[in-house]
């Protein structure tokens, strides 16, 4: 097969698919024409695809390292085959293929972030130093390869490695809120004290004005962070997953209301309930969560009889980057919270 | 538990879940307060579901009885363990609760299809009698349980039962067609030849005037039944798995543009980067069909950098099922075809 913008030409099974679909992708370490080669320090994986590891891991940082080694070695990606989700990574240009060269966007030694996921991102991965269990980032030795649709962003020099990268796994998710939060809009926001969570937050509350924001989030440290971010109406420590119990406490706090804008940013299963009865009619689910179940969603609302729209969360839409870094910059609460969740996994 | 309006008092695994997503309901043919019990003649199986369960019992009508009884005995409800989806049922009004009589919308005797999922209905079901292997549609003595928020149809006096239900079915199709496609717009629609995409493209021309619409569909019989109904500019006999081939053979009957809109109605997996590549920047991509792969979707799009707005096929929108049998009445051509479609696997 020849070179395309896609990469199918490094698809080895099933023969036709697109490298996310793929099984097992070719990642021999070799530049074509609409490449990029990256000497990779860091692999920032999936939130809900890291809770699965480290699970099968008994929560042993030597035994995630070892499934991840493995994961990559099967598929020649680090693409979760229980979860189907992957992450990113940053490194530095080490290669550049001719047609990207003359796009003229990127040089050989740039500190880059891979803004597509590592489910499709060719990895030979040759050694993890370091797993910070807390963060989900491993510091590894490898080559990622990057198609010439793969989109990427440059490293800022104004904020700290671990927070950008935190920050472009999940800026899709803030982007899109900004797009779909009208002014004056009732939100309410599952899973609001994890990293997508939180910057949706943030936006939701840019874009709503003096419209009511409910968070609801399981456990203390992830209220407590929602609180000091200081952006929700109300706080709910609640378990997303006892839909009748979410049904019953949201209604409550709205006084009977219930969300124009639902977003899920929760990283278990099983919330898609929730998030549905929270919705008023002709309102809009998001879900970010990558835990979504595309039946439980759209069999849960028939069966309810809402009339609301369900929408899968596209990690990616124009700008996305920039609009998540300058919410950061824009937002110095948020950029202490993230400092805060950020540097307790630090080395 | 008290009465609800969401049967939360019938589930038994696990607790504090809701019907649909219940491992196992209780099926027993009492009539509560919120409740309506149905007589049920016949099982309609979702397409999805059905393609699993004849795989499994490799095309013998007997076999397929046998899988199904099994599920129900399993379940307490025909929900299928593997496609995580439904159908939906007919049958005569048996009794009714207190709270539904005082609604006054039905009486005992009213022959109805229920619209809600069969994945949240509990079902006893004695036994089958007949496989309609063609259609996926059992005769069979059941006794069903609506709940107080399931929605249902009167079953029309001016058409065939087996098209009233088949269209009841996929009711959510058209109505959300409807909702989406705006006039002049180009469409692109995969597995078109089926129920739902059929509905969908008739539905489609009346929405888009004199837009584009491109209908693909794998086979030649659907392609045929296409070309009958007549309202698609282009029809591609196209596998929908090879998104490769269905993004080459689209933008060369589009000139090298892509579509407003994508619906996809495909019952197979694997299709949802087809439906993705066909959509233009800022288009939509509406997922009807269950075997739709919600990280495929989300991680899809991200990976080529797509960005389009992401849809979950929600069943239900108000009125769906009024509007589904006037598009058939004002029709005559949809009508017809599915005359044909339907008289194949009648007895
Ligand atoms: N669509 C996209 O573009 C995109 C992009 C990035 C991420 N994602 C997905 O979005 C989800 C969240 O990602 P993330 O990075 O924000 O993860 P995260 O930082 O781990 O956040 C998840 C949050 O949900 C909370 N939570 C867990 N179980 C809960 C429950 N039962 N009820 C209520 N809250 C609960 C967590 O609390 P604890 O910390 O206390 O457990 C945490 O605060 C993941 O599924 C991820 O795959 C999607
Ligand atoms: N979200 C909702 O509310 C809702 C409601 C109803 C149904 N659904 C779902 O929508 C889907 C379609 O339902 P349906 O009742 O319309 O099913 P259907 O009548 O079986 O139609 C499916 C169509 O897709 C075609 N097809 C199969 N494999 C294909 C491929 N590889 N490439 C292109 N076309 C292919 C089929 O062709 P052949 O017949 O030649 O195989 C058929 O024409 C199912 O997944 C169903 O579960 C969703």
């Amino acid at each position: 097969m020849t070179d395309d913008p896609y990469g199918l030409y490094r698809v080895v099974t099933p023969e036709g698919s697109m490298p996310q679909a793929a099984w097992r992708v070719d990642n021999t370490p070799v530049c074509r024409g609409g490449e990029i080669l990256i000497d990779v320090e860091m692999l920032n994986i999936d939130s809900a695809s890291f809770t699965q590891i480290k699970s099968v891991a008994d929560n042993d940082p030597a035994r995630v390292a070892e499934e991840v080694k493995k994961i990559v070695d099967d598929r020649g990606k680090m693409h979760n085959p229980v979860t189907g989700s992957g992450g990113m990574l940053i490194g530095r240009v080490k290669e550049i293929g001719s047609r990207i060269e003359a796009r003229g966007d990127v040089q050989v030694g740039d500190r880059v972030a891979t803004l597509v996921s590592l489910s499709l991102t060719p990895l030979e991965l040759r050694q993890i130093h370091h797993v910070d269990m807390h963060n989900a980032q491993l510091d590894v030795e490898a080559v990622a390869v990057l198609f010439e649709s793969g989109i990427y962003a440059k490293m800022p020099e104004d904020l700290p490695d671990r927070i950008a990268l935190a920050m472009f796994d999940v800026c899709g998710a803030p982007a899109q809120t900004a797009r779909l939060v009208k002014p004056g809009n009732t939100v309410v926001l599952l899973g609001a004290g994890g990293k997508s969570g939180l910057t949706v937050l943030a936006q939701a509350r840019k874009s709503a004005g003096d419209g009511k924001i409910v968070a609801i989030e399981y456990g203390d440290a992830g209220c407590e962070r929602i609180r000091k971010l200081g952006f929700a109406d109300v706080v709910l420590n609640l378990d997303a997953t006892k839909s009748a119990d979410v049904y019953q406490a949201v209604t409550d706090a709205l006084g009977g209301e219930l969300a124009d804008v639902v977003i899920n940013c929760v990283n278990v299963p099983g919330t898609e309930m929730s998030s549905i009865l929270c919705a008023k009619d002709r309102g809009t689910v998001y879900f970010f969560s990558m835990a979504t179940s595309f039946t439980a969603a759209a069999l849960g609302a028939e069966g309810v009889g809402k009339d609301v729209d369900l929408m899968i969360g596209n990690g990616y839409c124009k700008d996305h980057a920039d609009h998540a870094l300058n919410l950061l910059r824009d937002t110095p609460a948020l950029l202490e919270v993230f400092e805060q969740k950020f540097a307790a996994g630090a080395k």
